[in-house]
């Protein structure tokens, strides 16, 4: 294993214009490891209820993740609904049952605790610190968050983000979390508060990778169709992180490499754009190496002058 | 001279988070030429009233442009206001008076008719249509349009834009034209109705060029800070056009070069950013071809992998 993911193994109910789908497995957790599994061995750390169904655990060892960091307890998973709009540029949560999340105590297994590259998902800051705290010297360290935490657990997430080498935020977050509007400014101000790599995902706008040293653009695929977006955010997170752990990247100053780290943000899209292609994660049940390639191609193909 | 142009030639006032100015010259005609004007020789076709100032004459004279098509008839200017919400991804019209605009009957000078490079600013498209009947044989026309004349001129827009080579407009216009809300798809429903060359402007997200045999896509400059993004998209359509132009490009099926075509969107999107850096046609006063040159390599910069 190289790769430590944390954050919700999740039930969740869709509605996008394409159909509804009742319940199936979500959570940032599961897409993260599931993308990043394309790459890299991954590890996860969270927990599920009595209800968590056999197959699902299936489909995450199928992918040869490991999931001795990923604890049964007695309760309910948690679960989440929303629906999204007819040009799927918002959402509106329609539920969330934190159930067994609520008491979530994240205790990462002897062998998990050495490993080089750790990925935060989006959870409670103080739950992400103490996963940290658990590791013993990881190289790389990552993470994400949301509004709900930048404005109503601020100071508990400055002071979680501050050892992180990399932050992956979307751009309304990290206007809030800045208090910039300016992007440039936003990854400027978000340096100051620890992370040297920024992230900022814009949806089907691709994404931007801000270093101290100077930035990247990678616009979004250009999807005939987007079936459903739920976990695009980190399907990419997992895609970008896989790939710089199965190359065994730094991004410490002066030590990052430009060019890999350029590639990471490359397959962290391709990773999001086929996440969309289908409800949930039913894409990553077929997905192919190869099909990964040839859409990695496609970008170069698409962007290049 | 190479480039004919047709378009409003305008005073506007603008109000943005960082000022106000109450009147200053404006005018897709003007954002087009002027930006054109730094790669090949421009011709405009455009009307004013009597207030047209000479300082504005200047001007457009300052960057080498015939100003053969420039009618003056008694009356005032054109007068376009608005102003910008505080991200600046919105804007409310206060005030738009036609006034010599109204009757504007466009007459091209015996000179322009035999110029091979036409791109048609966003007005009436039965204007359009009369200033493209009196082209000899263009080898290549392009146009914009906008909102209102896709839902209250409709058949006359068909009509006109049926025989143009390209066609330039943003993203919420491609989809009301062409019913489709993906973007693929809308520009593939554009090919039908006679344009095989459309660029989809996406504002601070860039563009999209599209062809029948595949499309290309590049990001927004991000600017540090934007002053006003008034004429941004007009000094893209100059930038392309203008760069076709110089370059003697054709986009008939087969014939275009895609590497030509993907310079000359950068060149647009270069233009563009310059454009949003000061107030109104500022920026253009004192613009390089050197520092067009700088920034279209920094593209090059943030886009490679």
């Amino acid at each position: 294993m190289s790769l430590v993911v944390v954050g919700s193994v999740a039930y969740d109910g869709v509605e996008t214009p394409h159909g509804r789908v009742e319940r199936m497995l979500g959570g940032a957790c599961t897409y993260i490891a599931l993308a990043a599994s394309f790459f890299t061995e991954v590890g996860i750390v969270a927990v599920v209820g009595e209800d968590f169904c056999q197959s699902d655990f299936d489909l995450l060892a199928s992918r040869g993740i490991d999931l001795a960091g990923l604890e049964r307890v007695p309760g309910k998973t948690f679960f989440w609904s929303g629906i999204y709009s007819h040009d799927m540029n918002d959402r509106t949560t329609l539920r969330t049952d934190l159930n067994v999340f609520a008491g979530f105590n994240p205790k990462l297994p002897q062998h998990y605790r050495s490993q080089p590259y750790l990925l935060l998902g989006n959870i409670q800051p103080a739950l992400q610190r103490a996963v940290r705290e658990q590791m013993l010297a990881p190289e790389l360290v990552g993470g994400d968050t949301m509004n709900y935490w930048i404005t109503d657990a601020r100071e508990e997430l400055l002071r979680t983000i501050r050892d992180w080498d990399c932050l992956l935020i979307n751009d309304s977050e990290a206007r809030q979390l800045s208090g910039q509007h300016n992007l440039r400014g936003a990854a400027q101000a978000i340096f100051e508060m620890g992370p040297r790599t920024v992230v900022i995902k814009r949806g089907e706008y691709g994404a931007i990778l801000f270093r101290p040293e100077g930035h990247f653009i990678v616009p979004g695929y250009l999807l005939e169709d987007v079936f459903d977006p739920t976990g695009a955010g980190d399907s990419f997170a997992g895609g970008f992180f896989g790939y710089l752990a199965s190359r065994g990247l730094d991004l410490k100053d002066g030590r990052a490499d430009p060019r890999e780290l350029r590639r990471a943000v490359i397959y962290g899209s391709v990773m999001g754009s086929f996440c969309c292609e289908k409800f949930g994660v039913d894409r990553f049940r077929t997905l192919t190496r190869a099909e990964i390639n040839a859409r990695y191609d496609e970008f170069k193909r698409f962007t290049e002058f």
